[in-house]
């Protein structure tokens, strides 16, 4: 499926804008600033200085959430999100509630205590991050993620993505059942998106904390589509012409 | 949500003739031709005579097949709506390759032995039919049954059905996530249909075969859809003003 840019202007935008280079202003800003996150909950909460207000927008990491003062932008981020930005793309530190900062093993324990899957999302998020896919909740279409080739007032998201893996009882009870699948792909085709399911496999488990262990994860990719005979018999009939 | 009727002639034309009515007469009229359905693999195959071409059509019961005889109208039934026939309205006599006529038992085995969930599907089939909901396969939505009020010529399906199950294993994987809970809401929401969960439980285990055991299974219905925050809101207000 072609990628749906929400205009000729927006497609010419994106492509003189890479998401690399805006990721990039973002993570130099970011280190520049010395930026701490503040753990809360199920969120880590970022002040943003006025210049990295629309590198954060632009970039699409977190959401910007109101609070009384004037003079700041709060970013509220997913924990992934926010691990991503610390220990890959090594441009903020994040603290909890005593305000010392916290080593990626510290925040690895508390991220799988808040969500017992965090490793299999996580290890998802950064697999399509580091590619530039901008990943974004998946929630409104029953997926863990959806992800868009650019910013998503430029272009619709292209993959609906489901984060599975065989050793975790969360994970593992999507797709099991023929009405599951027929429920999933009737949606993402009746919102022009192709499943993507990401299946995590444990390359090892020596009990080794921190996201360094991202490592010790396999991603293996499949793409779900309908099989339509009409079109497949159609493009036999178009190979056949083609070698007449 | 109201019914959706394909337009006010078609509401008019419902109406005028319930589908009890229209089911009752494909029920004298099949018990007069003495009517012997044939198994094979997992559908019934029935040849309608003349008359009852139409019932059948309009009864919503099985789908007409080609076949090379001109003189008979052949029905694929499938295996719910052959034992609803047969050991519910009592109208047709089902027979094997040896051409004899399977007893109540026998066919409860049969069908059982090719669909292992084939008591809950049967249960929730009988459970609408015997309410005069014209009751299809729901496939296509990712669901087991969807439910018309009426033929669908004349409305849209009203009820997208999940049969649910706690003690057999290939009917407790759906809903178990919040993402299929999404996933299958939004699909429903898209297509307008109400998701009606039946929850099949077991009140019995002597056993007992036939599908005079239908009555050891119960069902409860659970109508599932989306809390909107927003709504409740304004009925609130709603009432408040009504108040003053």
């Amino acid at each position: 499926m072609a990628p749906r840019w929400k205009g000729k202007a927006a497609e010419a935008k994106a492509l003189s804008e890479p998401i690399s280079a805006i990721v990039s202003r973002l993570q130099s800003s970011l280190i520049e600033s010395d930026s701490h996150g503040l753990l809360s909950g199920c969120s880590v909460l970022l002040a943003a200085q006025p210049e990295q207000i629309e590198l954060f927008n632009q970039a699409c990491f977190g959401r910007p959430i109101i609070t009384a003062e004037k003079d700041k932008q709060w970013f509220q981020l997913s924990l992934e999100e926010a691990l991503y930005l610390c220990s890959v793309m090594k441009c903020i530190k994040v603290t909890g509630e005593n305000k010392c900062v916290k080593n990626d093993d510290e925040l690895w324990s508390y991220m799988t205590s808040k969500k017992v899957d965090f490793p299999y999302l996580f290890k998802a998020y950064c697999h399509l991050r580091v590619k530039n896919w901008v990943v974004r909740a998946g929630s409104q279409y029953g997926v863990d993620f959806v992800a868009y080739r650019h910013h998503p007032a430029l272009v619709h998201s292209e993959y609906a993505v489901l984060v599975l893996s065989d050793e975790d009882e969360c994970r593992n009870v999507r797709l099991k059942a023929w009405s599951d699948f027929h429920c999933t792909l009737r949606l993402c085709g009746s919102v022009a998106k192709t499943l993507l399911v990401l299946h995590i496999t444990k390359k090892r488990d020596d009990g080794a904390l921190a996201s360094s262990c991202l490592e010790y994860y396999g991603v293996e990719e499949r793409i779900v589509s309908r099989w339509n005979p009409e079109q497949s018999r159609e493009n036999q009939t178009m190979v056949e012409k083609e070698l007449c």
